[in-house]
């Protein structure tokens, strides 16, 4: 960890984070309070994409220097993938919630006066919710992995905008149900500005549900990653750098293979189990009405 | 067949299959009921680009896994382009009959009090709605397979994409007429679960045939391929990866040979009269008014 | 052009234009009078995407056939900047032509009772309407040619999107003005179709001068090419195709050096002032008012 | 700078912004003024999505020619950067502004006669336009720096559509706000037309000061260029081109490192306090009101 965060790289990356999710929040939610003409589906169009081009134009600017995750729920699905350090994660995390903080707090300067408060999100019963917010940022989470995924050669165009629109989608779907959180950062900064919490818990727990689910369906089931334990114990302790740096071995050797072996055995059953809970999940909803 | 069923990669696209025809059904349905101030053209621009974007995502998402055709029609247009087997298209058929079903049950769960039905096809006159749904269908599948043919090296950007938008446009072209249905599991999912088969023989008629007349012309008229009888027939019966591995001859060679002959005597005349064939359609619609 | 009318590949051209203007009328067309509730700006940007989108699709399914002009103006444009021969862009045109018509027909069939003609276009004045149309389809082909010059290698990303989306801003910028044509064939379906020719001229006149001035600006001044004219005029009378060829000389080959020369001298001041004229009809456009 | 003016690819360069600015205005101020129902969102989509893909269509057209910068404060960012010659800048904002006024003149001859004033801009209170066209154009040039920053191998898709899609973005997020101007040529030839400079200083000062803090903020803090001072001295006086030959010395070379030496060391602090100096001009903003 020491070594991460002695690099220059590492607080751009974290200066990135905290700039982008200012500009993501701000431009997103300027432009969901500006028309107070707000019951037609033309509201919900210019809201999705603007949420969507903004998150594309800034993984286009910013993407070489983070990663531009901006989203603690994609932070957590990368790290559950094993692709950044533990260190690395909990300092995106708490640069996207300072900056959405910041951001919320610029539009609350702008924010024309008829607009009493910013928080966009609506919740129809919160266990609806909690499964709407899930699933769409299951499909935003699952874009972000196969886009970014370093084994494919097919993906060609713009990943900024493949995973941009991903957010404009998901805001199409379900804006009009939860009002679109998929982003915990997103709905906590109006949330604190606005000092309103009701239902908060389903815009943290829907999409950090989602997020990880994504992740086991990609990198378990679909199209399992052959990275030993032992990488990715590594990866997660001190970043994907030092994989390549010759490293003494983290746990006696015997103890990991052992634990891999276990590891492996267990991964594909889980999986499984998973997408079956996911599907009782979607029909537990249907019968929940 | 008995080698294709035991490969994982072969599970693991019957389960992208499922999974992606679910999450289309999904997004595009909740986009599309979830505002009740539907009479205006912002509301066929709103679903036009959550099932368009939804179509790409998922393409995105799911493409190296399997092809993601996420509709029987695309499975169908590709099968008779011989380029899957017969196995692999029942499988995906059924995966995304499966998975369409669950998309609706999912969407019926959470859907606003006052929507009644989740069918979102209307029907003009059926025979026009055959024309209507047969045509874009038809300009669907034909992107799909200039986008995905192998042969071209001059497709650059996003395929998936490309194959997205092409199902946006079908949809702001045909969705005061027919709601738009150009996938077959896509409106049997809800018709299922709405109880509701009225005129539904049009929206499975409709893209079947159209996807199966875009092959005709791709493939044997604008850009025929020169794969052999043989090896199509291969593919037919063993998928794609058959053609790699040396095989004993399937029928007797003269048989084979003789066939062969005769059937690409037939396929140029016969893509000429289908062309007319579409012509005298297109105009037998419009005195039909 | 003996040689090439032989050939499989110039009638499979022709026929690509053909589907593809049908195609793109139809799609379109059917877009535009679908909905009743035409008078905001939803419908201009539901158009937009229609024709847009149409286009692009159509050049992403067509373009390795034919290159996808799919508009009068462009072919005449690229015939202009001897790209293709005089024989290959008459066939073109007429293509063009007759699919036009058929697309018109077809929506004819399928139009909503309440829709009494298909003709989008309208006039504010006529010198104001071909000012519009020249300077909505000059940026068109400009964006045609830049995008599909051979001699640029910074060009990333999807050609028939870059081009499609170019016509979704020409109807953006001008649909509350002309209806906006840029396009002959797509006027002369409707029109013919509907039997309204009034002001027809204007949408032929207004994207032909601007197809025209466009491709003298981009190919004399903006980024002048090098080929010389004994090669444009070989391209012109026997296609690209003659130019891999080696053939005896077309003319005398003293009169076509000198003629050349003279050419060279005076197409630099010939494309500044066309440049003027251009700003000068621009001005006057706006003392007519 | 002689040697600059002689060449012909300067002057294309200098035609190329001209004709850029004028297609720009003339394109998206006529879509924003051509429909009166303008009080709903689907206006402000509208006229987003026009000025996006007028900027998008303009630098796929003529990026190549002049690198397509279209708007005064990207010139200045990227003299700024080091990245083009003070004369060249000089040339291109006298060009742009030129086309600008062009531009509008085109529109006010074909405007609808409802319409009485071109300038599209508002003005909430001039503190907080100020600062909202400052963050409006910071993302902008901050994509436009990023995407064609030569250091990156990972951006794939296309330069054009990235760039003209954040300004489709900075429209969404903006125009209820201050109309968007993002673009001093922009907002000076409609307010040279109708004679209305009330507040137009707000348009000059925030876009130019937002592309400034960009260029600071992406060259010396988030991704530092290498190149030296010399190197950046040689690019203001004689462009990109006099990097490549050998010239003499333009100072004493004692001085000249001396100098690097002591802006390599202020340079991290005073972007340090640039960031600071941005966050706090933001918590001024929310708490003006």
């Amino acid at each position: 960890m020491g070594i991460q965060l002695k690099t220059l790289g590492f607080w751009q990356a974290v200066l990135a984070e905290f700039l982008g999710t200012t500009m993501l929040v701000f431009l997103g939610i300027s432009a969901a309070i500006g028309n107070g003409n707000s019951s037609y589906p033309d509201q919900e169009v210019k809201v999705a994409l603007a949420f969507g081009l903004a998150f594309a134009t800034l993984v286009q600017s910013l993407g070489h220097i983070s990663g531009a995750h901006l989203n603690p729920a994609v932070t957590l699905a990368v790290l559950v993938s094993c692709q950044i350090s533990v260190c690395r994660a909990l300092w995106y995390v708490s640069a996207q919630m300072l900056g959405a903080v910041l951001g919320s707090a610029i539009v609350l300067g702008v924010r024309p006066e008829a607009v009493e408060s910013l928080d966009l999100n609506k919740v129809i019963s919160p266990g609806q919710a909690f499964g709407m917010e899930l699933l769409l940022t299951l499909q935003l989470v699952l874009c972000f992995l196969a886009t970014t995924d370093k084994r494919r050669s097919d993906v060609a165009g713009s990943a900024p905008f493949g995973i941009g629109l991903s957010v404009t989608l998901a805001h199409l779907a379900g804006i009009s149900y939860t009002g679109c959180g998929i982003n915990p950062a997103r709905s906590f900064g109006p949330a604190l500005v606005s000092m309103d919490f009701e239902n908060h818990w389903v815009f943290w727990a829907g999409p950090v549900t989602g997020g990880i689910m994504a992740t086991v369906l990609y990198d378990f089931l679909l199209s399992p990653r052959g990275l030993d334990l032992t990488g990715r114990l590594k990866t997660l302790c001190h970043g994907v750098e030092a994989l390549a740096v010759e490293t003494e071995p983290l746990v006696e050797d015997t103890t990991i293979s052992y634990l891999e072996k276990a590891l492996n055995t267990i991964k594909r059953p889980f999986s499984v189990s998973l997408s079956c809970y996911t599907t009782y999940l979607s029909f537990s909803l249907v019968y929940s009405t």
